[in-house]
């Protein structure tokens, strides 16, 4: 089986691009088959990478790990592993609903080609503390030449991820990084990792985790799917402003870049974001205009209009940044 | 493709035991394949028939549908199937994580033999109530010569199954029957289902739902494997009871049985015991003494001790009435 | 201080209505003073005695023992206890947010003349059950002379009363009866209880209770006042069937009272029916007809108007069906 | 009515301690009257503003808001107030059932000369946006003289004060500052505030919230009472950073500050330490030895001992930074 170079924490550094699997205009009905969009799939991971991202995350809740089929989750390895040419590290996600399934889905990406797993918890029972972290243990025994990105999302997990347990889980080697959400615990779960984990907080939230700590240099982004530049200027901004020292042109494109968050969310709850997770993201994609994310496969396929109204509004902001960026100005953000 | 016999809402009644996957002694470890203990499936199918049991329901949460890997599915179906020689209608789980997955794996299932399937809903993101009845809709139609019993447990699902989708789901001529959990909302999901669904409440609840409704003639029992004996009194001594009018005997019985439950329970917490319900149930199963249900397989092998005491207290409660049942008497709840 | 007649849970039996203080019209503004309708409020209480209520529940969640003053608690008490003439038992709720004011409230109860409370937990933090259980020690041990019923809202009060607790406040002797929620764990309670407590049913439940257990022999009814005919029809079914053991009529009839229910939960949901109880069950009183419940007191005025039209229909169905048992018949429910 | 100093968002700086109601030692017997130790808390505001501290709040979760008798309230909030003389604000949290006893208890906190009142939502139903805001609109109406710090705590009152909420309440003219949890949505909720609201992070925060964003330049400190020393160090050591733009060491202190926190959430969990919230924060404060928090007043005077343990152990902890303050270093983190 092919090895993948193994990474360390201060390898993962930059932009990670997060993927949806694009999918054909028939995904949503279920006698559909081979549903990937594997030219989409090529164009797009080869445009994240020519505009400069530095990985590639793949196959989470948006990315719709749950609905693809196993001959469509190899199919979208190998293009993506095709497309990238090995010049940034591909993380495709093999969360399925045991340690076994698990490990025998990792070990497959690994040998399709893919350097690591960005890997949540099976979610059938809600985990306890002991039981996230033997997995994670297990799993990385199993498949131990994979790099490991932990996907830390409590809704979709039915768990938490509290502090000790990235204590626990930063002593697992093949462990480099997480797709971390919020930065509410952020510097108590840097505090507990000691260095061993690089931690993603999400584009958004770059700034200000930034900010708490200089060791962040790093995050993920769903945004780069709706106008990659955008997401190379926050890393940059971000970078020049350690640099520097000199925080205020980040912290005025913040106050931009903010707001394109909003309504993404509907009434601002999270937890209801996360039952239209897949749908939301994938129409605030399309609605970008940079990419066909496609329909929804099933069940998820299903979302109020209005919240799909509001998710297309986040698209589209976006996308107007991008704009902005991609024409070299003149940056509002910066008359204030 | 081999079609299972059409059932309706009146083929379910009496006793529909809930079986665990037996497991060999290694079955905690991720290396171990070929997990299943076969002859004791066979054995435990034939044993649960030749008592008397009328139905068999198979791999749900404790039945470990989410940690068995497909070929064990398939192997294990098949030895059910060939273990029960068409005495009682066998339905193999085959939830998974999307809808086309469950279409597969049903007609699998029913290609092997399985009569029907006891399916959940796909519980990575928590479904509407709009996801949750069209995700019925889909499976019946893509497998539709299969007979359906809706899985409906609240906490794995991360749905609670109200009132308006069982109208709802009682509109698909497939499904027949539900493993359905509690007896708060029975009268009104029995109003709302209008007699095109059996409904299944649990052993424990079956004399209290017995007496609800007179239209409840059928129940899931998992105590049926701790000694099925009991099982089957518990199904007796309500059928007597419907026919006599006479609920007395009955009763007094129900107060000998119901406290078996509550050590099964952690704290008293369904929440708590969804957590380890897999390690619960197969300790309780264990410490019946009837059958081998063995290890849990992982990542839900690990449960606190104390917690496991209890659930085999329950087995051990259960396996001491089933042995009065056994002896004939003399009954000590006749007493009072 | 007066002392109440001490009850045993064999003195509450039969139909215990649950009453809303009934608001002046001004009563949603805070600047309102003395917003209780004292004149209805007896008419009320003493309507509700001459059609035959076994006993009166005043002062829980939709009784508004939140929104309404000390003063105006006091004079509602009086109000009461005045109207009843000590003709039925008088349960005024005095939850507050500590053991200290509940023990000073529930003596003034006592004093003004109430012969009981109905009391919940404090709410500011999660109480665990060993806070649970010690809470209604100390508040007997305050005010001994009182009788209690113990007001089991899981929502409200952040608990979810599990059988232990059950068991533990059985043995205080002051503790004669419970407004209990649901059914689904009804057995398994009333066996820890020892028949040590009355547990009260919801009307809509008590069929299904009384089936459950012949020591069910009374309920809570908050349709009482949407028209209490219905109340003491639904009392007297169940009584009828008890004694002859013909329960046919009795279901006959749940199957035209249960669908009264439906429209009150919006989506079905005891969870959203709880954040806009107190509007809810306002809304279905003065629907129904029989008294004037008034508005709602801050800060709990606020509901959607789709989940008030739910509400009003519901009260609408009640009062549909008292004045078909008014009218002496003819039963629809009889000709099925 | 004493009208207080109106205060606008950029009057609120620095460290605002956030205090316990000392107890008597007999303050967890229900029997206990006039439970508020005056001497100690005259001792600990003038201590605290000795020390430097720029705003007291109080009466919030730890303060027992829920516990403390009317009288008691009133007392208390004379003692604060004669203590402070007029050097700091005095913010007294007048948190109530309803809207209307809320309105009245800020007035009589007015008037007994508090400057502001530190003001969570009514806790008996969940409340919906829409109830929250208005009833702080409301309460803004009735005693609209004085100064509001919103207590934004997700778990005492069912709500979790999403950005919307912000937004809306950030129209009050009253609302000038928050008690806020979590560094979570800071960023977005200070765009929807728009500067009207002077958002307080807990001290162990306070550096991450700082570098998020320059705005913040005020936080709360419980910790404040287990050594004041160290809450003003939390302040200064933010201060010059923020002047000097070298926020080495800033950071390097909170390396040595973050880890005094995890040992008082009990298994990492928010929710657990919402459950004994009081218990926990007074054993903290207990155990850093710098005032006598006294025991807890019921009926939240029940806590696990493990728990308590951990407690206990963060208060030293913060006690052994304290004393390293106190005697002007060396200082163990600038080694590193």
């Amino acid at each position: 089986m092919k090895k993948p170079e193994k990474l360390s924490p201060s390898d993962v550094t930059g932009a990670w691009a997060i993927v949806p699997t694009p999918a054909k205009p028939d995904a949503s009905d279920w006698r559909a088959t081979n549903t990937v969009d594997l030219d989409e799939a090529a164009r797009v991971i080869d445009g994240l990478i020519e505009a400069g991202v530095n990985g590639i995350l793949s196959m989470g809740t948006l990315g719709e790990a749950a609905t693809l089929t196993y001959d469509e989750k190899c199919d979208y390895i190998a293009a993506m592993v095709d497309a990238a040419r090995g010049r940034v590290p591909i993380f495709a996600g093999t969360t399925a609903l045991n340690t076994r399934d698990t490990i025998a889905l990792t070990r497959k990406a690994q040998d399709i080609g893919a350097d690591g797993t960005m890997l949540g918890v099976p979610m059938w029972c809600a985990p306890s503390m002991e039981t996230a972290i033997q997995f994670y243990r297990d799993v990385a025994e199993g498949a131990p030449d994979m790099n490991y990105a932990i996907y830390a999302n409590p809704e979709a997990f039915k768990f938490d991820f509290p502090t000790p347990f990235w204590g626990a889980v930063a002593e697992i080697p093949q462990v480099v990084t997480a797709k971390y959400i919020g930065v509410g615990t952020l510097l108590r779960d840097l505090a507990a990792i000691r260095g061993r984990i690089k931690l993603l907080p999400i584009d958004f939230d770059y700034y200000a985790a930034a900010r708490m700590d200089d060791s962040v240099n790093a995050f993920w982004s769903s945004g780069a799917v709706c106008g990659p530049e955008l997401t190379m200027y926050i890393r940059d901004v971000v970078q020049r402003a350690r640099e520097t020292g000199d925080w205020g042109a980040a912290k005025a494109f913040q106050g931009a870049l903010g707001p394109t968050a909003a309504p993404l969310f509907p009434g601002g709850s999270f937890k209801t974001f996360s039952m239209y997770n897949i749908a939301l993201e994938k129409a605030r994609m399309n609605a970008g205009g940079w990419m066909v994310a496609g329909p929804c496969r099933p069940p998820y396929h299903i979302c109020p209009e209005d919240y799909l109204a509001g998710a297309r509004k986040s698209g589209e902001m976006w996308a107007e940044l991008n704009n902005v960026i991609k024409a070299g100005g003149p940056y509002p953000w910066e008359v204030n």
